[in-house]
């Protein structure tokens, strides 16, 4: 055998799965076809976020007297879409270059190319034959095409949005998950027209459905239009032709639900209804010895759950046995204000017959909030009337998606309501909502 | 008897526990000589925060451009004082506003005046004799007077720093804890020229000393001259007279360590050596039915710590018993980066004789630090190297003090370093340092 593990794909699931594996001493490669880093560093979680970063900040400054500082003159401020871009692209450069030293530090072999999976524990990469005791396919995904009928029509996916020379006026994002509602935020911030077209009754499915309430007013009141009921049929005349309507569309932006990419087999995949790579529950696949992890297997399209898996394959292949836990993984949407998400929804609480306590406590009466000039948001504590454990926490707030990281804490170790009013906050800090909301659910809170 | 609980003061001490009194059932009066909320609400916490906010975005707005934002003129941003002090003021109203509201919510009669202690479970507010079973003591604390040989020197304390018209080029900052270098850093963000003068050996006293080495740094950094070995003895001609030095001073800050404020008794209250009033565990005085709680106490100056304690007296009161844990609340500093502190430090640890562990993470390498443009900073995990329990934590960052939350969550329910490691964080957020701590600590950080 050439090596113990071989890993196709270098996104955050394989990435991780290949450190971790060069750190557990296993002999590693890794090949991939493209760029270190995969979807989430070149074009997904970290440019999106970048460039949101950007667009919140063009936002804000105009805004800045608010704080009483003087001298900046709104009509000047400008979103420099170069400058953005140079920006974002430095970001994954540095971030890419830190992958490739760790992959080198921790002894993992890189391959160039696309790999195919032979038979008897091999794979072929550039005609060239490679044995490893261990196969781990983490491709990753990609998004469905808009097709045929938008042929004509400029569609943009996110690989290639950093193509764009500038935006149009009237811009029509597709999809149905964060992403897309992140991408429609992205080009309202920066004053475009946007239409935000989901295709399916499925819009933000996960969520709570008192988020998804949330977002949907927030969407109408930042003057983005929402279609939930219909899918575009053609472009025409610069506009987007439904059943019922019409929309004006200069360019769609295809945030649209993923498809695993699947690399070759001699031995077939099996995959899901779905069409993910099917896997059990320490992530083989039906052929023994070869797994998948991250989107292509299709159980989460999360960054955090990709790497999670990769290390909990690697674990597995050094003998380390764990149950992989699905119920306390954080769902972060880095809108204005960000919206974070863990543990069980209401509705998963209702369907499990708990009798359950909800306690919420709004950003408004918190000192913190009001000094940064947050104060839209709360916090929604979820927990078990019998036992106070706390089962679910939801947070919308200017910094929600770093927030959710101690509700995080409190699932793990399956904390109760009595121990998150017990822990002292500092103030003024906005986690003192976390500590109203622990009180609110052992009895009352004490700032409401 | 008039009332079941008479509380002295307004502050985060005494509003809260007057508010948990009122929700608990008790028959409750608090009285107050000035403003409801006290130094926190109207002097302390909040302005200073809300000021310091003001001058970080004063900053920050000039280096907008890194964000790929046109448009801003570096040279016209001005610090606006009567609007940054308006806006404060306002924060202040509309939260002391919301303690009346639940003083009154919960059944809280407000005494306007000054309590004396009299006999027999009894205070004197006004010339009237007001009686009640318990009588708790949360008067506060103020700083100590600069001295008789500056009495003709312009000194400012925080409590009349909103009268100030217009800051002067010169400041000195006196002070040995967190305010004042937090007062120091305001100015200097405010482009004024500043010295901090540290009157005694203990700058920074209970903060871990790798904290205090890296403040000390930033602070030379930051152009702020550090005085820690003398006291000024006098000011003469716009300078203030060390014994080996002269230090251009146009206005004293008064940021010096605290004395207690205590109440007029006619059983005299005893006092600890270094002034405060003495208490047992449970903040009872040497009088019978009299508790301290806050500043006045001296157990802690932190506004967090006396809110606590006011929750602990009136569930003693009601006979929940509980042990008051002084090893597990949160140390604050908004500086740029912010630091926090929570658990012991590693002076604390070696003292205590533990075989432990430090796991270092640096911002510079986390990817939302980067896209935010906050990558000065660090975590740092303390834990046992036997059990792993997680000791204290240690952090620097732009957000630090609301992260420090999440270290807190692990302290309170004795959580190790594998729940940590274990913990699903988000990707990207500034909270996956805590992962990549506690996989250190474990074994070996992923992106280290």
């Amino acid at each position: 055998m050439d090596y113990d593990v071989l890993i196709i794909g270098a996104g955050p699931a394989g990435y991780v799965a290949a450190i971790r594996a060069g750190q557990v001493g296993l002999k590693t490669a890794i090949v991939e076809k493209q760029y270190i880093g995969g979807m989430c560093l070149n074009w997904g979680c970290i440019p999106t976020k970048a460039i949101l970063e950007s667009a919140k900040k063009f936002q804000k400054v105009k805004n800045v007297s608010e704080f009483g500082i003087d001298g900046v003159d709104a009509d000047k401020i400008m979103f420099n879409w170069d400058k953005v871009k140079s920006r974002s692209k430095r970001i994954t450069r540095k971030l890419t270059a830190g992958v490739n030293f760790l992959l080198k530090k921790n002894g993992i072999e890189v391959i160039s190319g696309t790999a195919k999976i032979s038979t008897d524990n091999s794979v072929v990469v550039n005609d060239k034959k490679i044995t490893a005791k261990h196969i781990i396919i983490a491709t990753g995904s990609k998004p469905k095409p808009m097709g045929e009928t938008f042929s004509d029509t400029p569609v943009v996916e996110m690989e290639k949005l950093f193509e764009v020379e500038d935006f149009p006026e009237n811009i029509v994002v597709t999809g149905n998950h964060i992403s897309a509602v992140e991408m429609a935020q992205f080009f309202r911030l920066i004053d475009k027209n946007v239409t935000l077209v989901s295709n399916s009754d499925y819009f933000l499915d996960g969520l709570d459905t008192y988020l998804v309430e949330h977002i949907t007013k927030k969407i109408a009141s930042d003057k983005i239009e929402l279609i939930t009921d219909a899918y575009p049929e053609k472009h025409t005349d610069g506009e987007l032709v439904f059943s019922n309507k019409k929309v004006k569309c200069d360019l769609i932006v295809n945030c649209n639900s993923r498809k695993a990419i699947i690399p070759e087999s001699e031995t077939p995949l099996q995959l899901t209804e779905r069409g993910f790579i099917k896997t059990d529950d320490n992530f083989q696949t039906n052929i023994n010895g070869v797994y998948s992890i991250g989107d292509a297997g299709g159980k989460s399209f999360l960054a955090h759950m990709a790497s999670a898996q990769g290390i909990h394959v690697i674990n597995a292949i050094k003998g380390i046995k764990a149950h992989f836990d699905y119920s306390t993984y954080p769902i972060n949407m880095y809108t204005t204000p960000e919206i974070a998400q863990i543990g069980l929804t209401e509705q998963q609480i209702k369907n499990e017959g708990y009798d359950y306590k909800i306690s919420e406590f709004p950003l408004s009466a918190n000192g913190k909030a009001l000094i940064e000039n947050n104060t839209e948001g709360f916090i929604r504590l979820l927990s078990d009337k019998k036992y106070g454990q706390v089962l679910g926490v939801q947070i919308v707030a200017e910094n929600a998606t770093d927030m959710i990281a101690e509700a995080g804490a409190y699932l793990k170790v399956e904390a109760t309501v009595y121990d998150v009013a017990n822990t002292i906050h500092a103030h003024p800090t906005v986690s003192e909502i976390f500590f109203e909301a622990g009180f609110d659910a052992v009895d009352k809170a004490i700032h409401k």
